[in-house]
């Protein structure tokens, strides 16, 4: 399929965190763009699209996420952490079946790309239902199974050989990609945690896990291993893959500089960590020292939203609030967290409106009140969209939203589907 | 004009910070709720609204915001404070003429009606103007003429008269009220502060203040006048007034006991304040010592939206996170700030979905993957909606958004005539 965008305004990155906004006109052909500018003389295309009036921009990449538990948005709120964590959430989670995991991970799905989501770093505990879901949605995913376990126990090698039976099902698909996940310091112990690495290495997949997400994981970490979880895991070897860690809250100087050692991803949930009580993450320091950082959204029982847009501005307005410097990180800054950043820590040729990418693009109607006036649309996008502006989405050349409808499913269906888990749920 | 609305879902306020969500009819009448539940068997109406799928909330209320700098949304973002406003705003805001300001105004009506805000409070430059916007789209707002001088020069009595003459001019309609607005304890001095202080006292009108938005007001205070802008205030009897203290960032215990002392409300306004780099209010502190808090946009050139919803959830996420503490403001509590709380400030009977109140009432379609399932729906409210929920707008017993469409302005021309001001600024 060959899609022309016509006269559309195109967010071009320019250099680290930069952009420049230009009215141009985008070629698509067996999934990639290829080109950006001037139309080749032979190219005829099977569907144009009208860009004006439309800022286009590559897709927005959630570089972490459990899809499965969309259906626990708004089940546990402003409790403290423990009592939503064990009291809520682990007990429904629990009743979660199969089933009500595609449905909710399509209710995800929907979510995400109504909001200009394009791709998704999902860690789950049903093998194949994420997947399942971003296939019928059109979303590219890259898929982990929560590796929960210790060296010696039946569940650990249990949950690991689902991830290596997920990934011989799935993994000849254009849009899906792998990563293990052993899923955090605390629900697993040291020899787990290395068995799961040199699988990774031997398998050549890379690693996702939460770390320094609370400051109890710091100081049970620190009573146990007398060093910092990032330390634990970097003793461990874990970091000698590539690796991408969720949260990252609680950290140090000399934590930062042995993220940076190891080229380390880093995936900031701001929303989440304020959300749960957890805190505010070292953002500027971490930008500084030239770490890949990227953004999620975590879970919607935690966010409460897959949306990435408030995502992205938080992770500005909280770190300029918390240096006191509204320069701290700029709009352009996110616009790469959330895009090219988020692409190298997923390992996919996407994140860019560029030739030979992958056209993963999405388009905003700009001509809206809370746009306007158009004095700096970068800016706009990070400070002033809320995501409801996305009006079509292409994914690996694939229109998968139009008008702001969804082309796959049936969002209603999708919608009713989650509230038939909701009722079974609170039943049981 | 009698408006039934039918089997809707209303957010009914049951305590502080506590609502429950039934569904019920709502009978408007004369621009009041006339029936929550029975209705009256004389109750013919003129119009029935179908509530089915949809949210019925009071009106949201914006309690610190200055419409007419709408159109300087995006025109320097990411700049330290001094550049921000000394090198970019006030410059631009000195090329504004009064018919760019209403021009500005409409664009701020139309993107917080279209994010479900019903009435504003806002400091204005331009007499007239604000109102004559809130006028033609049906906003309620209670209006404030910011007040800048000293107690000797023309330009500060000149400025005074001019809101007299603004309040003596528009005084006489139902959805608009009045405040006398000292800009600042930096952009005025004792004896203007207390003479517009007297001045309110005789014409029994409430004050609208910027108090302790950045570190350096308080310092600049202390060495000035060795006490805080609260203290300073309070011993310039200006909180013998009704008073609305916009932001309160950098405020200390005593200053919060002078603060509850003498009733004032305070609008907190947390994404205006991260963005500018002056940091975070002790939200959890204000809360707990009782004091009506309720939250405001400020302008589109420090937030960069007049959209409440991100401020709303910002407030509770925000001191979830600098508390620590994920049961720190919960979701009901931000709804009364945003809500009843603002409708304290403001000296209006709205805020609530209750009889004898003013018909100020904001349907959300909770039909969308972003609110489903619907666990919670205020929950929700405050974490997963983004305003674009918003489908009917009804103000005054006035229908003024119906299916997401501004009834009385023509959207496309408010924003088209955004742009033809900011191009004629940046050609000046």
């Amino acid at each position: 399929m060959k899609i022309l965008i016509k006269d559309v305004t195109a967010a071009l990155r320019t250099g680290k965190g930069k952009y420049s906004t230009v009215k141009t006109d985008i070629c698509i052909e067996g999934g990639k763009i290829v080109s950006v500018g001037n139309i080749q003389e032979n190219y005829l295309p099977d569907k144009v699209i009208n860009g004006a009036g439309l800022l286009a921009l590559p897709g927005l990449i959630n570089a972490h996420t459990h899809v499965y538990m969309t259906c626990l948005r708004g089940i546990a709120d402003d409790l403290p952490f423990d009592e939503w964590l064990f009291g809520r959430i682990l007990p429904n989670e629990d009743k979660l079946t199969a089933k009500d995991a595609y449905a909710s991970s399509l209710l995800g799905c929907a979510e995400m790309l109504k909001s200009g989501t394009t791709a998704f770093l999902d860690m789950h505990m049903f093998p194949g239902k994420s997947a399942e879901a971003a296939l019928k949605t059109g979303m590219r995913a890259c898929l982990s199974r929560g590796l929960v376990g210790s060296g010696d126990d039946e569940a650990g090698s249990t949950r690991l050989k689902q991830a290596k039976a997920e990934i011989a099902k799935y993994g000849g698909y254009d849009t899906l990609s792998f990563m293990l996940a052993p899923h955090s310091i605390y629900t697993t112990d040291a020899e787990y945690l290395k068995k799961v690495s040199e699988e990774a290495k031997k398998l050549n997949l890379p690693l996702h896990i939460h770390v320094s997400e609370s400051l109890r994981e710091v100081e049970d970490c620190r009573k146990k291993h007398s060093k910092s979880p990032v330390k634990y895991l970097e003793d461990l070897g874990v970091f000698e893959n590539k690796v991408t860690a969720a949260h990252c809250v609680h950290i140090s100087d000399e934590d930062i500089e042995i993220l940076a050692k190891h080229n380390v991803n880093v995936a900031l949930c701001p929303r989440s960590n304020l959300k749960l009580g957890n805190g505010i993450a070292p953002v500027k320091k971490l930008l500084d020292r030239g770490i890949n950082l990227c953004v999620g959204t975590d879970s919607a029982a935690s966010n409460n939203t897959l949306n990435l847009f408030p995502d992205m501005s938080l992770t500005t307005l909280l770190h300029k609030g918390a240096n006191m410097d509204a320069s701290a990180v700029t709009a352009g800054e996110v616009l790469d967290m959330a895009t090219c950043n988020g692409a190298k820590a997923l390992g996919i040729n996407s994140g860019e409106l560029a030739v030979g990418k992958n056209a993963d693009i999405v388009m905003l109607n700009t001509n809206l009140p809370q746009l306007e006036p158009k004095n700096d649309l970068i800016s706009s996008l990070c400070y002033s969209a809320n995501g409801s502006e996305v009006d079509t989405v292409i994914i690996n050349g694939e229109i998968v939203l139009k008008n702001g409808r969804l082309t796959k499913i049936n969002e209603k269906s999708v919608c009713a589907n989650s509230e038939i888990i909701i009722e079974r749920l609170i039943e049981r």
